[in-house]
């Protein structure tokens, strides 16, 4: 059985050119060629196997996953990669590991929030891993809440240090990674206290550990927080607890880009502006987008491909059964997501535009579109983030029984994406302050300020409230202007309406709690647009220019109106209700939804080779690319440690006396 | 801390009486009594504790699980534990074991498919558990569907016996819970070949293991099918892996209540009826619909508990931070669920009430209310089981990032539970079979014969077809009449829309196809009525009656009004779009859902207090009674193996080298 492709025929039925596909999803010929190389180098690297993961207890799967970091470190430095290249052989690992930690968070919060001096300083030592940092911001007792942070760092201008200290058991630092076991330093946010106030929460560069024995310094307390969801996932992780009790550290250690304290203990703003700071949020939201749309598609991709391995009812008499791909009700749970995948990676690249513009214009004093980018990543972070976890556990249940086994590989990768709806922002807090912004958009539309970028549809707020979609046979709704017009005109509505109903409470702050459940899905409604607009006219647009390859323009499509139909089907109450569209024009997006369904069909395992993940990376017995999947279940059951005897430790101690046993007084 | 009643304030805001709660909860005053006094038995003794679970390794985990069922018969035996009794200390073990099989499904299976003499025979033996029993039907290439299995068994008259067979790979028994170390028999279903014919599947019992050395029988391979989904979960369950090598059995070891094969080879049905076999799946599902009530209300217990306790935002400066309860978008995602797992323990005890009655009549000659009854539960395990895996995920991202630590014990909850979407009937496949009742009712309906059951409404489906709500003010929502109107109004359009649609097919099963995702659609608007009208009128008018205790029934009607109308907001598009209800009305029946969760919100911690639940039960740090939270959190992850050593095993050999090298041609 090895060596054949039992996908072939689903790969000779596709109509497009899957290898210009694949640059198209990777971004450029660049990306693509080093994405390439990573993941083959990762894959084919026996060190870097990671088959055995669910059945390691905690200390073996940590020590496990020390080894890899510190072998992906040596390859890195063996082969002179660059930034650009380690990053990637990193992800391809496929681990969460205390590295990321170190170059996700630590390095950028010094890059972003330290002086140059500060910079010169300690990204040399951090760079090298010469000490390795984690970013120590949430506590026991606050998450979302970060200006109630309880952590203090006090300046004792007798000693010119601040004092950093756990004032109580809440305050307690909580969740940062490779704190709990590794980090040597961390990037700690804390109240600044001088000059007899409070000035909020700041940065601080502290020591955690000695150098010499790895030991916490003295004052410190840390410990890891114990086991987190699935069985490998993020237990490779050493989440953290850390309390200070009057620990010193020198005043150059506090991040000192935006604001100062002098050696007299005063507080100063310096001339760099704290916006800056909301830069970042963008840009790591931005990578978040990106990475939703990796892990959704390496979902998408197992169940896709099982899909047309698994073969049940139907079928003639003795000849084969159906492929389940082909049950249209496969196919209405699993393209949509597949579309999503595609259409959250365009989302993505463009997100990586919208950053570096942003960027620019701070660097001119441009402040303008800020809090529009900051609004629109914070919403794309939260629909994402949120569809790519449930979605996951859709492809899982999608491959029926088998995908409950690790050897599928959905349950890790469910256990190792979900966290990312709550981290960096929770997404229901997210899309609240998107509602804030929509809010605070139309308030200002009397002003005669024409609304920016993502919101500027808002400006034609009068003519959408009058739209009634033209929508008159099914292939009207492949057109991007009838899709797009409809979304428009709900978010509006939607928007529109919140606004009508906090304006009828006397305390603005008490309608905006009382509206939450509505304003959160006025907020949604828009994120949605924002998705299918960058689509409907950024992406197919481009398309009609300079997509090359045969059928690529056409699946791509067909995939984003696939992404917008499927929404408006699944969010029908809105667009009924808000009277943009009827029901006869909402039964024929149904109708041409299962029209595009039966177009995608022949193409969609070759729309999941286009990811071009290898069968390290995608880690599924039941998504192997050749879709051998059957003798290689079988084969995996046997690697259980269960397996190792056949009667297991425990029988003759515990089952054998219980079948032995003569009962004589028992009531059953 | 200890000691002290953190939820104390909640508990005295409450307003209604919930010790006469908890009898409604329970269903009787007796059983309550009984599951009151198992639970506290169980989490009294220190043998059965289990937060040590999700640490273990797979061996561990698993001889943990032997000890605790050997240790669960002895207290049995005992304490001389009636069989009611016995099952309820089992379920609060709160462990999947191989005794679920062997009593749940081996025990039944003899007793179901077995004649008089083969129970005499066996249930003794199974019943002092002097032999272990599993359930082996599933195999690697067949799950759903049942009559595609490939395992054989054939007649040998020669010798009067059967050759047990498996004849590819896919034809490997996959998945029977206990059979993978433990099972001693298992009661294994293979297609009866004899007298030159395939008959079809039939069940045997074939012993599987030796009594005296417990290896596997000649010609029988078995081992564990390997990790499953979780830390601790599914994973203390020997699911297995069976391959026969003609294996031979007596002749009566056959299953043979409802057809023999005789001495001669001939294949005779019996004078039972097949339909007793459909009896036995309306059993087995409505107990899955009563454990989806137990399994949500755990989460929710949980969630509610944990939503008091945090603070987050809001609140004066200096003063407490506001209960994330108090927060809308908290009520409109947690209060939904606190409703759904009350109406699924209501709609579980009607569906005892039905499944007494069908067996009544099955026993009486009368099949006639089967097909309904069995179409009913089919879809009543598909609704309330998706219902319950996604709503125990919310629960946990409700909890913010601590519910992702096993301590919070919603994890485990969720990858414990998920399996149920897919075993005894995968949750879509069972939509359809309730779709094609649907369309088999509708077909009939011009023949006179008036629909029965769940389906009586369909007899009045030409008023339905002109049904508008007549509801004016938000009130209005309140009355189940109104309610009920709707969604009667909802499902049948829905079925007859299906049915139109269908009819334009010149092949019917081409149409069931092509149209099955709207089929699902229409099935689920189905069971949907189902529950509301158990609640609006077997329910709510029990209660006019003879709920005693103060505010007991306020409190029923509000949770009752809450399921229908959030059912009503999330799929409005179908409300909408079948013109039962207009915009106006749909936005007043949000008005009065918002209001009641104003209602419900100072009884919520009231309300999870009904369920009875100890603290070894609910498993979770976050859901704890007395609501002591932080410092049991912060105690947990202190035991986390992890913190055995301050430096952690491995750091010297791959840590220590990577901070100490002197780096001289990186490219970084």
């Amino acid at each position: 059985m090895e060596g054949i492709d039992h996908l072939a025929p689903e790969r000779s039925k596709s109509q497009f050119d899957v290898d210009e596909m694949k640059i198209v999803w990777a971004g450029s010929p660049h990306a693509f060629e080093v994405s390439d190389r990573m993941s083959r180098l990762v894959a084919s690297d026996p060190a870097f196997r990671k088959d055995n993961r669910p059945m390691l207890g905690r200390k073996e799967l940590f020590k496990n996953t020390m080894r890899k970091a510190a072998y992906a470190w040596k390859r890195i430095i063996e082969l002179r990669l660059t930034e650009e290249e380690a990053s990637m052989l990193r992800s391809f690992v496929d681990e969460p590991a205390f590295t990321d930690l170190h170059w996700g968070m630590f390095i950028p919060a010094i890059k972003g929030q330290g002086t140059e001096e500060q910079q010169k300083q300690w990204l040399p030592l951090a760079q090298k891993m010469q000490i390795i940092g984690c970013y120590a911001q949430t506590e026991l007792g606050h998450g979302s809440n970060v200006q109630g942070l309880e952590t203090t760092a006090t300046f004792d201008p007798k000693t010119d240090e601040f004092v950093i200290h756990s004032p109580t058991l809440t305050s307690s630092k909580w969740w940062p990674g490779g704190l709990g076991k590794i980090a040597t330093h961390g990037a700690v946010y804390a109240r600044l206290l001088t000059d007899g106030r409070d000035y909020g929460v700041h940065g601080f560069i502290v020591q955690l550990r000695s150098l010499d024995d790895h030991l916490p310094l003295p004052g410190i307390t840390i410990g890891d927080i114990g086991m987190k969801f699935g069985n490998g996932a993020y237990n490779t992780m050493d989440n953290g607890v850390l309390q200070f009790d009057h620990v010193r550290i020198p005043r150059n250690q506090m991040l000192m880009r935006v604001s100062q304290v002098t050696r007299e203990g005063k507080y100063v703003q310096s001339s760099v502006p704290r916006q800056l700071v909301y830069g970042t949020m963008v840009y790591v939201r931005q990578t978040i987008v990106s990475d939703a749309s990796i892990a959704l598609s390496r979902a998408v991709c197992i169940a896709t491909r099982y899909s047309c391995v698994r073969r049940q009812f139907g079928g003639k008499k003795g000849g084969l059964e159906t492929q389940v791909l082909d049950y249209k009700t496969q196919q209405a749970r699993l393209f949509p997501l597949l579309a999503s995948a595609y259409a959250f990676r365009f989302v993505g690249e463009w997100l990586k535009w919208l950053y570096m513009d942003v960027m620019k214009r701070l660097q001119a004093g441009d402040f303008s579109t800020l809090p529009e980018a900051h609004a629109c990543t914070a919403g794309l972070k939260s629909l994402t983030t949120s569809v790519t976890a449930d979605g996951i556990e859709e492809c899982r249940k999608l491959c029926g029984g088998h995908g409950y086994l690790c050897s599928s590989g959905l349950p890790e990768l469910f256990a190792v994406y979900v966290p990312t709806c709550t981290y960096e922002g929770d997404n229901v807090v997210l899309m609240l302050q998107v509602a804030r912004h929509l809010m605070k958009t139309i308030a200002k539309l009397g002003s005669g300020k024409r609304p920016v970028g993502t919101t500027a549809y808002m400006g034609r707020v009068e003519l959408l409230m009058q739209y009634q979609s033209n929508v008159q046979k099914a292939e009207d709704w492949l057109k991007p202007n009838f899709v797009l017009e409809a979304f428009e005109a709900r978010a509006a509505r939607k928007s529109v309406d919140c606004a009508k109903n906090l304006a009828k409470f006397s305390n603005p702050e008490e309608g905006f709690l009382e509206l939450s459940a509505e304003l959160v899905e006025a907020a949604v409604a828009h994120c949605q647009l924002i998705v299918v607009s960058k689509l409907c006219f950024r992406f197919i647009e481009k398309l009609q220019q300079d997509i090359p390859g045969k059928g690529v323009k056409q699946q791509l499509e067909n995939l984003c109106i696939v992404y917008a139909l499927n929404l408006l089907r699944k969010y029908l109450g809105d667009f009924l209700s808000t009277g943009c569209i009827n029901a006869e024009q909402a039964s024929l997006a149904g109708e041409q939804l299962r029209s595009l369904y039966s177009q995608l069909r022949p193409n969609a395992v070759a729309l999941v080779d286009a990811f071009n993940y290898t069968d390290h990376y995608l880690g599924s017995v039941l998504g192997r690319y050749d879709g051998n999947v059957y003798p290689k279940l079988y084969e995996e059951a046997w690697k259980d440690p269960l397996n190792d005897s056949v009667v297991p430790d425990g029988f003759q101690e515990y089952v054998r006396p219980m079948l032995k046993q003569q009962l004589r007084n028992a009531r059953l």
